[in-house]
């Protein structure tokens, strides 16, 4: 691995990367997340739900996988980025339990200088294995990274095309028989989720620096911007930047308030970091359901959501537009959107409700 | 569940709720226990002085069994409070350890309009319960919840009485055949401690946001007014308020110094959170020994401390007292006193000093 | 132990003091140890590169092991200290793992009175040791107390010699037959470094209160100048000062990029913290090697470094010179140097490359 990290001349498709530093999960992380999201989903904080579920004890919470898988790939893709952009075609494939150790291998697919020129957008893909060798995560994402010479242009211009959706041919949970709602506090079951309905999660969530720095240390994300604000003072926003995924999580923590019973993500079809987000920030969130999917089984349904977060105002207080029409008459995200992310949450149906 | 959380008007008496979200505690949960709280306890950060005492294996620290039973009662009793008042009847009933998996059940006993009438105080009796539905931990609490439609009367006026004592029949701690003080740091044993004393305890402690946000997620409790600060800008203190249990964890803490050979809390007899603690606060407490309680055992006995915190100044190096005789003759508390708990504590006799 | 801890006059030579308050490391510390210093060494963040080391999982870090047995020296040697001064002939003679609970036990060597006559240096040693009573960690270390009775002079004037180098004579490491740098991301050996290079780290790490206050309560360190602002207000430096330990520790996990191959530290020649410490301030890290150490074993060898931290400058960017001569043709540190650490690490040699 270079020290310093690559840039974006370093970064040229077909190149394949085994990431270093394999992390074990343990129960130290999992309480973490906990503490630095809110997280409250019983399925991965009670081994006696997680058990009436048919897991031997509690997984760990989808996106601290994600996290962790993430952080083994950020050394040698985006140690110098100004910002991470986008993902598609994720998928969890497989339930990961504490003592599991966790390993990366990231392959390079495409990139893109900027018009700018002192950045370039790299297109990766990454595969996160446990110690058996085991898929547990795919991705796609897209990445700004800078430019070692801000100045000599590279020419790169091969932007690969991104898949649209992310397949559902392999969702992992275990086969339920009966689903206690009164651990969960919610009463709504997949069939009771309609397309075009829009859930208000009620909560608000201020962040501290403090907060987005530990969670990702914890994930052993290096990425300068997080972390050195001698550096980030000269940067155009003068701060240093929230790692997006830490947005994620706490958008997923604060959506459990009326989407209580969904059992976890299985993938995401597409997911962008709209705007940055800085300490001292308040997150809310809303949900909108897409559309129901039907995946042949008899005791879960998917539920394709999209999960807005924005920033510094209170979608049950005020009504905020996910885009707005400019003067030129395009439209742009409203500028108070930070996360716009479309995924397929696990619901259980109706058939199990206990 | 209600989206948003109950109001005043939603808690009428009567209502049996089994608070949803079991949360098991594990080896990360009491990590952060110690590096948010500062607790010293041997009982609880040493297997090896754990077992010298009788138990398998440290036992969890008392607050934290509290901390996540509480916070499993937040989405229903106070997600919507301005403030947690006080608690009655306390009553640590058997150890909790890393792996049980905690869940709680309340009841709402009463409940009265304040004279403003945007508010009301609630009334409820919760009891927690660990994986084998044996009981851990019972209390008394009451609490102000907002009003859903402030200018609508209600009319509550039902205060039910509360337990001026808590029963100390049910007691559980393992029989001690030695306890070697050497691990404690401290010297003296139940015997040494008279009515009337009163121990300051030397140090203080500056609170930081980041640290009571995590601590108060790490105990799933949500309320509102400890995270949103976009919505406690416009409240009357402008700031994001700390749980007022994490003052009882600190204070504890705090309290180590001077009562180096506690084993534990039995029981508290009651408490009021006198007034409210922000971040940038230092913490300082001192504790008065308001009575030895013979248990009828040879090698423990209780003593009812008072345990009071004040922010901002240090007891050690200034006189405070508790209450000040106001202009109009009232006694009222010294305004920066946080804290008034008046609790049970398990300490060693000498006939086990080792 | 004394309330409010001893002072200096306590501190007398000769005392051998068996430090309370055992304590049981955990899982959950070792996540806090990585999100609070952002340690990445795969040897204790993964079991399955530390079996393939020949350990049976991750040992603990090993500055995670120096915390630990230092705050348990805290209470009584240096709770009323200004600071931290300097170490000496400091070994890890041994692998910690979770569930180990450590002790100490703690020697005054000598003591000095400073000419302003408000404080003093005592030296002392300090022995860790694990349940079977093995030792783990052995150090010299000499700290500023304050006098209880800073007028009054004590006369105290015998400091002791101090050990030039650690010994080398019982380095515990297993047998390594082969190390597979791919899961560090390192390609240098222990052959590959020679005396006389710097190695710049590149990242640089901004320090927040939340954080040094949870480390340094996690470790059980309740020194005051670390926690209570309100006494810091009217310290010369009018701030909470960071635990010189938590210096150390972020300096060598920034020091991963560039010796990514590194097992873990054997023993500090000496160490010294030049400058304090704030919230506030970033962090950067420089490595000069000192020289090669054979250890008599083909599959590991010593590398003698300098680790220096520098604060809100970064050492990639602008030249800094460890040492600038003054207006009075003495040497001393950049004021911008807070760190200086003799210490020796541990390398895999070429012939276990894999």
């Amino acid at each position: 691995m270079k020290l310093g990290g690559n840039f974006f001349e370093d970064l040229g498709p077909g190149q394949r990367l085994i990431n270093p530093v394999p992390r074990t999960i343990t129960e130290g992380d999992v309480a973490l997340y906990i503490a630095l999201t809110g997280d409250r989903n019983p399925t991965r904080c009670s081994d006696e739900f997680a058990r009436s579920l048919g897991f031997e004890r509690a997984p760990v919470a989808d996106m601290l996988v994600f996290h962790i898988v993430f952080g083994r790939t950020v050394g040698e893709i985006s140690l110098n980025s100004p910002g991470n952009l986008g993902y598609a075609d994720l998928r969890f494939l497989r339930p990961v339990f504490t003592g599991d150790t966790l390993r990366a291998e990231t392959e390079t697919l495409g990139w893109r200088e900027t018009s700018k020129g002192d950045t370039g957008v790299v297109w990766v893909r990454t595969i996160g294995f446990n110690q058996r060798d085991e898929r547990v995560l795919e991705f796609y994402r897209w990445v700004m990274v800078n430019k070692r010479e801000p100045s000599v242009p590279t020419g790169a211009d091969s932007a690969p095309p991104m898949p649209a959706e992310a397949s559902l041919a392999q969702v992992s949970f275990p086969r339920i028989t009966r689903f206690a709602a009164s651990a969960t506090g919610g009463d709504r079951f997949w069939e009771d989720y309609d397309a075009g309905e829009r859930i208000l999660h009620p909560q608000g969530m201020t962040l501290e620096e403090a907060e987005h720095q530990m969670a990702t240390r914890l994930y052993q994300n290096t990425a300068r911007v997080h972390f050195n604000q001698l550096q980030q003072q000269s940067s155009r926003h003068g701060r240093r930047m929230v790692y997006g995924g830490h947005i994620i999580s706490v958008a997923q923590a604060l959506s459990f308030d009326g989407l209580e019973n969904v059992l976890g993500m299985a993938a995401w079809n597409g997911g962008s970091h709209v705007a940055p987000t800085f300490a001292g920030d308040t997150l809310f969130a809303w949900s909108e359901v897409l559309g129901r999917i039907d995946l042949g089984r008899e005791d879960i349904g998917g539920l394709r959501l999209r999960l807005v977060a924005v920033k510094n105002a209170d979608p049950s207080r005020e009504e905020i537009s996910l885009r707005l029409a400019g003067d030129d008459g395009r439209e742009r995200y409203d500028p108070r959107v930070v996360l716009d992310l479309d995924y397929v949450a696990l619901l259980p149906r109706r058939a199990v409700a206990g």
